[in-house]
């Protein structure tokens, strides 16, 4: 990737799902190959955006009525954990990018849709977010048109570098929680650069202030099914389950990504242990296993997150139809995916470097980067709640009531 | 079950895949109701091994052109899961019973196939096996129309109550192993009704002593491809990995068996922590995470199962197609899955004590005969040297040489 | 042990610590040769306990003033992990005994130790109980010279087989809840006999019923500390951490029992995987990786163990000077130490038969014994809220309340 | 601590065991004042080694005959876990002093501890070491009066800031692997600067290249017992069981300061789960949970480290009368403990987070630098090999060789 050059060449979009996901792939390999170098400066990532839009990924979950590639859900995680093998935080921006996009599909009218996903699939936007439940701090004042923003955002994913943004805020005037899509013409707006954390570190996750920034009427979202006093019908609840089953993919994608890395390590530099009397560090029977544990943990992590994946696309598909127990039933999977995913990320990532040996720590080497990654984003939300929502599933049957998180 | 009328009922076999498994499911039910009180006598199962037969199970895998079910092989290793979840013994008999017929498929000829697979399907015949690398211990000699069996072999499984059963044994002559198939009508032969072991115990896996057994020499299954000096072709290698999936089923069937037994006591009989202040059980947070932990779990390595089972299917379909390269990969796979499926079965089975407390350890719930019966196969062969397994073909692509284990 | 004959030779109390353990040694030796046959019967343990009485050991924490050994509680549970390696059910008896006699110690008066400590040296009484602060279902009424107790106890440990008991009960006249001394010529009870539970299965823990049984006023144990309204002093909180401890002993001794036993089998049974090419299971890499970390963790709970105990020891010294924030420091090491000797023994006896083999499964080498015991004995009270305890402790500095478990 | 002051304050000796761990816990309360700051740039710890010597602490060793605090090791190590808890690179120059300076005790001569022990104690010299067994880099050839030093030694620790070095070298006249002490005033040395590693980033432990550098003959270190052809006496093969001691103790050291950081940020910052309904993160069950099973491993590691380091000193006193037996025993007992040291203080510092929140990854806190400490240090040999040789020690008696890991 070079640096020097923000701007990627722009690629025509692939046409079946086997291209997309190799399209992905040739994403990643130009990502690994400066992964180290760029990760921990931690800019605002400018450049993976270029090579994003360059490589056209960004329009693959866009409808094909809309110009876009037409992929299911399923394959777009796919995709980011295939980005995210090789750099987590681009696989992050990627995932964000198509999960603030369904927004639309899940509480948008079809005029929005028309709106914002026709320019999405044609300049291939990067989708970003400021949406965060435990945070008030964003008011909307009534104005000609629509509304002014007010107040600061703690932590946002992509919105620095993004085209289109969905922000969550409370109306002063009616005192709801509601949802906008903000384009790419956002005014009066400070971004606060104050990302600097352990890892996801090109995640452009910091600060946004808005101070007066405009939002039309026609870009707020629908929360509820329509009817007076109505929550959201199932369908319009999705957005949490394909969050969670996002953050599964990313973190799979960091485990393959450090098990790789790790392997070429081993395979190439790491010296055989001086007391073991063998000729090769892949002779070493603690090394040969250790792979196999983590490597057979990673691949029924990785059979599950395909399987939920398939059930998501599938309570999409089903739309209107999707009743509640079938959400919740997707949830209890989801979080199951979550938590096996997480712990084998930690645990992986972790290890890793037991395969590989002290001289690994080099800070050139970067393998650390792929625990970083692992240890800052599986702290979204806390998983040993997520392992009780689990447990309380299969034990009494109960369904988590949909919220930012379940 | 009823203990005291040997002949279940015969049932006309079901038609469809999912008609099968509910067949299974049936039949589990009837197991589940004596499973305590039938498991510690642990006497020859005839009373079971009479229910499979009138459910129809042992006929799912044969093929439809001999009467038989014609399922697949991931079918089969399903209801297998499910019937285990009642009484992993049973579990245990039934997949011995479609592996050792597989061994018509790999290795017999046409005219073999013919000549048992038809009785198999039409009198639901329960295939044993008297087969151990381990033990040298049964040799043919040369007699009128092939051989005598001579000998001892430890543990079998099936082989007691079982219509047909595979042989292992080294021809005097050549020297060479080889094995044949041992009809119904056997002669000479002393069952030694010694398991007594932990787990599995209704499972038939006593010794078996041939005394002059004779074994035709038509009945001989091939073992290379033909050729003059040739080792087997990959299809011809494909018992063991199929061994080895069924071996994962039925240690995930025990995992759930345990889950499920576990949280039916939990509701109905489990008292809250007297300091905890709660209400109920089913309240307690380390309950619902222990739950949790151990069902996420047991979700990711179902979905590896399934993923697992149906690569064993589409290997069997290659047929002569197959090549090492594929065989190599297919065993990588079935190993992964049996290392997660053995850690799982083991922690669980152990765990659900955590979450149904000091009363289930009393003799009369019988929870402990999950941890019994995975304690016991799992011991089969050392998974530490699975996990070596899947490191070295990860690490350098190595393919496991075939063998009884790999 | 000879089990035609149940009187044991009795032989002289021991002087020193060490003889006193080496006394210890001698009847874990006796014990260990028929511990497998003995385990499955579990019959009430008349024989183990004349063995113990027989040895002196029953005396060993009783002041030298009484004419016992005089030794402090850390050698009596030092006695009580030798014992248990061999024989965790004797372990427990023996466990039960010094903590039960020790409630003369914080709750008894001068005249109370008096006229029941000189016969346990004497006659080397074993101490049982029925108390059990989850069942409320024993009452005192109001009787000449005293009470009588009408009611059931679930579970007991000893009381069948022990000279003297502690019993709990509710006063019906005042409500409280109270303890008393009941000796070897207690009246109108009947023995339930019906422990069967998977371990411990000599520890004579089957329930009792009592019908008019008559208590003397001399033998109500003090539960304040005189004043009007008091709860109880520091001092005469101390059985709870000292039970606490005890069972950690119990759990070590179990984990040692078992290592010992495994090694023994590997050794001198277990033959080398046969895919490895060695010529000895005890040169297995992995056999010996999974010694050691057994090893070193048992350790590791083994000094812990003897720090907590001379801690306790101390508390006992320490007597009325004795503050609550020392008692409930003591509380927070004795929960730490259960922690890790419950989470040691649960792994460690299952793992066992990873280094021993498949043929180790067999009933008559009882290697299972040893999870049984572990797994029953550790549900005794939840670990995980004891993890809380520990937890809370170290946060917040809060110490828990003194109850019948913390 | 004053990062512009490199000249800290010079206390005089402490006197007893109390005022010398009085005066490390001065010590780390100065370094964790700035410790966050002091990590990420990593430059050579001068201001931390000028600390260190203004407290004493490099003279707490030394024996009082010299004018030293004429401490044991124990202690010793004590001061070392101490320092480790606010920062594990100070606590591992310290360590390595002690260590350095005990080459003397085993290996050196009367004559050779006058020497360099006196100014030790006065001047309160670090010792640092260019000692590296799996690096066969530097040679010595004859000059007047001794040898000069030629070659490059990759990891050093300490070496660049230390008053005096152990050098390890190989003579090109005899080829005999030698060591010699190196006072403060060596020549011809180039100090790489290239320590840019994960974690321990203020340890000094950059490469050293000598060009010529001389080395005094009368300062060579025996290495034998004297007699022609022998080997050395176990007294003389100590350094390492002493050098892995003190690697658990900077582990425990590590652990102990992330759990201690941990707990000050959930209890001041961390906000309880939003889904919780809690008041507070210290009432969340899994928080308090997590911290328990944490706690209460590291006071069982804790209570080893005090054993087995009262074993050493033992082994030390014992002198010329320690038998092998003796010696491989001990380091069976030190091999355990770095297992469980290592194990714990991997699992802790990845833990801490999931006690402290998704904000606690923010740099700023810098909690991941006990992760990276604990992760880069723990891979010096590796633990799967220790677990072997406790495993092979315990299952057979095996002593392990003397060797530079053993």
């Amino acid at each position: 990737m070079t640096q020097t050059e923000p701007q990627a060449p722009v690629a025509a979009l692939p046409a079946t799902t086997e291209e997309w996901l190799a399209r992905a792939a040739e994403v990643a390999a130009v990502l690994a190959e400066t992964a180290v170098e760029r990760d921990r400066p931690g800019r605002e990532p400018y450049d993976e955006v270029a090579l994003l839009k360059g490589s056209g990924l960004p329009a693959l979950l866009v409808p094909a009525a809309y110009g876009g590639g037409g992929q299911t859900v399923a394959t777009a995680l796919e995709a980011v954990r295939v980005v995210a093998r090789a750099d987590a935080s681009v696989g992050q921006l990627l995932g964000y990018s198509y999960v603030n996009q369904t927004k639309l599909w899940f509480n948008g009218s079809e005029e929005q849709r028309d709106r914002w996903l026709t320019p999405t699939a044609e300049q291939r936007w990067l989708w970003g977010g400021a949406v965060n439940p435990l945070d008030d701090g964003v008011t909307l004042e009534r104005a000609a048109g629509g509304f002014t923003a007010h107040g600061r955002r703690t932590f946002t994913t992509g919105f620095s570098v993004a085209d289109a943004n969905i922000l969550s805020a409370r109306r002063s005037d009616t005192g709801a929680a509601v949802q906008a899509v903000l384009g790419p013409d956002r005014d009066r707006i400070t971004l606060g650069g104050d990302w600097d954390n352990l890892g996801m570190r090109l995640s452009a996750s910091g600060s946004v202030t808005f101070d007066g920034t405009f939002v039309a009427e026609r870009d707020l979202l629908a929360t509820g099914d329509g009817s007076v006093g109505a929550g959201p019908s199932p369908r319009q609840t999705l957005l949490t389950p394909e969050i969670q089953t996002m953050f599964a993919h990313l973190y799979l994608g960091i485990t393959e990504g450090a098990l790789e890395t790790a392997a070429a390590y081993t395979r190439e530099t790491t010296r055989p242990w001086v007391l073991s009397g063998l000729q090769s560090a892949a002779e070493d029977p603690y090394i040969l296993q250790t792979y196999g544990r983590l490597v057979a943990r990673a691949k029924s992590v990785a059979a599950l997150a395909a399987q939920v994946a398939a059930q998501l696309d599938g309570a999409i598909a089903a739309g209107d139809a999707l009743t509640r127990e079938q959400r919740g039933a997707l949830a209890a999977e989801v979080a199951a995916l979550k938590v096996v995913a997480t712990e084998l990320a930690l645990d992986t990532t972790t290890r890793v470097f037991e395969v590989t040996g002290a001289r690994a720590t080099a800070n050139r080497v970067g393998l650390d980067r792929f625990w970083r990654n692992a240890r800052t984003h599986t702290l979204h939300d806390p998983v040993a709640w997520k392992e009780r929502e689990v447990g309380a599933h299969f034990l009494t049957g109960v369904l988590a009531p949909p919220t930012l998180y379940t």
